[in-house]
């Protein structure tokens, strides 16, 4: 209960607690820093610089008329279908019933508070690798849950260490967060490492949360898996996927879950409280996404084959700059995470490129405590603007020597 | 903590507490009967029936290319102008900085859901009318936060009841909900009741959370006043407004709230990890729909005027049907909620009325307990149909004799 001492002419006291708490994230001082310095290369975003295909905006303006109506709160059957096949296809994930297992979200974040609002109670908790997207923890903070951090170790090139996992697991523990290809880092977890979240799920009763929104970004021999499609794990995973990487339309807002009935029949009955449903004008347009495969198929291949150019190159350049490493060099997502050596807080850091190099890159520590020490560079920004920008952070530590760690 | 006894290849035990408590509504049973039942007529949708005019879907074509990628989560600056335009002409809301106090959402409703998270904790109390808008309770019980009804009187025209708002108040609340004009009544609220609101506000320190949803939909001498346009109530209220209704764009998913700036930069906060940002082609739709004024006047003139003229057809066809019964007529929105005399429950009665009259109606109780004893009728819908489904309701009606209460 709030103390009720009025502020002059401000209700400010009633802020809540669950507000309070969310984290002061410089994430918008930075974006905001790449939207008006003069000069300034973004190495920030967390979204493709490509824009939507064509073949998927020009069919929606044909379908526009058919797309100003509410679609039903679990998404409109032809998306469904056409995902549910797709799932079958490529994540081997098969849909018995599209309408009971599937629900069609205003983008995979709406689906995953959907999801942690179905698993767990007031004071309940959920693990949660760190560092990792930005957005799990306040989630499972701003419903009154507690989010448990699984630590990632740089050594092991960021996989999850169950052991670490295992350790913390309580009684009041509801579920596991798991992220691959993963944000920050990069990393692809092995399917061994799949296997054992799976055997951890079902010895200690746990729904698996999988987001895989990155699903489509894998590179050399890293191969996408996903958990769902384990033996038996049909009944412990809900799988979530994203429109906005892999048809490069972040802006339509359109994600999907896909889970046992109980989870997706509760999932959707809790819609009606957050957005009701998906747009539907971004439901037709990724239904015309998905729905043509050779379209799709090309449009994915070319920007995977940019993306891994651009990977390849920074790879080399954070090489030859003194104070950067890359342990593990990884396989999937836009993102690298290297450490860096300089007797600075990541924050500090991240400002101290923004302000000598013009660039602007993001803290580790953005991603959770055990980020310290790392920066994340994205790849979703043209190579020329790239190289630029590593020209000048190289430049700039060059001619500022900062002090190392170690020294 | 939920007790851990594993069912049979089945994790349905985790499903939250607060998943389990949504009221279960037969709202999705009476539409799909609306989707399937051959002949149905259905005066049950909360949506416009008319289709988002050419010269929004028109215009949103045009610029589709420059709307794939995500906006701030706050929204799309130019929108926020014109918004902060409108609410200065037509709302008597001044806002000084429509950056900092005007947040667009993913509908109305999600702004809702993030007000309540931002100013209530755990087991803190909001004052919700009853009936009214199905959403608010689950909404406020979805975050563990406790809905106090204010029960609201037909003889009144289920005007707001100050001195029942009052005896509920206790430390603990913070909050109060208005809804004008409101669903289901049609209720468009006077003057004097929005100043005793604004009273009360002030008295015991609470946000007023003003939902105008229908704001553009007010009949015969009614006027559609904004509680936040009251001498010293800019730091105690949040109004929300939809594009849904104004501009017959449900689908698009837009909406919007106006507060002081702390509540506006929270619930900009929240809204990272909810869903990032409003859909940025519907941020765009919403722009073009506000920012012509000839066009949206004149179309908003023209809904009002078939809406109006249907509200008054209902209500003398109601007058004429033994059994139904308005006491005063509603001034707002597109509903007609009369009383019924048989000796059922509004649930029983809705499924005898789909059942003889195949006519769907939505049962009062929907929209809290309250509402025994009534049905919500719709009229966004067009007038044959309304005037077939009278028809047969009326027929239904003669040939059963059904038992009344008092008899």
């Amino acid at each position: 209960m709030k103390e009720k001492k009025a502020l002059k002419k401000s209700l400010r006291f009633l802020m809540s607690e669950r507000t309070k708490e969310l984290p002061v994230s410089i994430f918008e001082q930075l974006f905001e820093a790449a939207k008006t310095r003069p000069g300034v290369i973004s190495l920030g975003p967390g979204e493709p610089d490509f824009v939507t295909p064509d073949y998927i905006l020009d069919a929606l303006k044909e379908r526009l008329h058919e797309a100003t109506h509410y679609s039903t709160p679990g998404g409109r059957p032809e998306l469904k279908e056409v995902i549910a096949k797709k799932l079958s296809r490529e994540n081997k994930i098969k849909v018995n019933d599209p309408e009971k297992e599937l629900i069609v979200t205003t983008g995979s974040t709406e689906a995953l508070l959907l999801a942690f609002m179905s698993i767990a109670d007031v004071t309940e908790e959920v693990l949660v690798p760190n560092p990792s997207f930005l957005a799990y923890t306040p989630m499972i903070e701003l419903i009154d849950c507690q989010s448990t951090s699984i630590p990632l170790h740089e050594e092991t090139g960021f996989q999850l260490d169950l052991d670490e996992a295992r350790k913390r697991i309580t009684p009041k523990t509801t579920g596991i967060v798991l992220n691959s290809p993963a944000n920050p880092t990069g990393t692809v977890f092995k399917k061994k490492a799949l296997e054992e979240v799976a055997e951890l799920a079902v010895e200690h009763d746990l729904m698996v949360l999988s987001d895989e929104a990155y699903e489509h970004f894998v590179f050399g021999d890293a191969k996408h898996k996903s958990i769902a499609s384990l033996n038996g794990m049909h009944e412990y995973v809900i799988s979530f996927y994203s429109f906005s990487k892999s048809y490069a339309m972040p802006g339509f807002r359109v994600g999907y879950a896909v889970g046992p009935e109980w989870v997706i029949k509760d999932m959707t009955g809790i819609h009606m409280y957050s957005t009701l449903c998906a747009p539907t004008p971004s439901q037709v347009a990724a239904f015309e996404a998905m729905n043509n495969k050779k379209e799709s198929d090309a449009s994915i291949k070319l920007m995977k084959e940019a993306y891994d150019e651009r990977r390849k190159y920074l790879l080399e350049r954070i090489k030859g700059i003194d104070g950067l490493h890359v342990k593990v060099a990884p396989e999937g997502a836009f993102y690298i995470f290297p450490r860096f050596d300089f007797k600075m807080t990541s924050r500090e850091f991240a400002l101290w490129v923004l302000d000598k190099a013009n660039a602007v890159v993001i803290p580790g520590t953005e991603f959770g405590h055990n980020g310290e020490g790392f920066i994340r560079l994205s790849y979703a920004t043209a190579l020329p603007e790239i190289e630029e920008a590593m020209n000048r952070i190289e430049e700039a530590l060059n001619k500022a020597k900062l002090k190392k760690r170690k020294e």
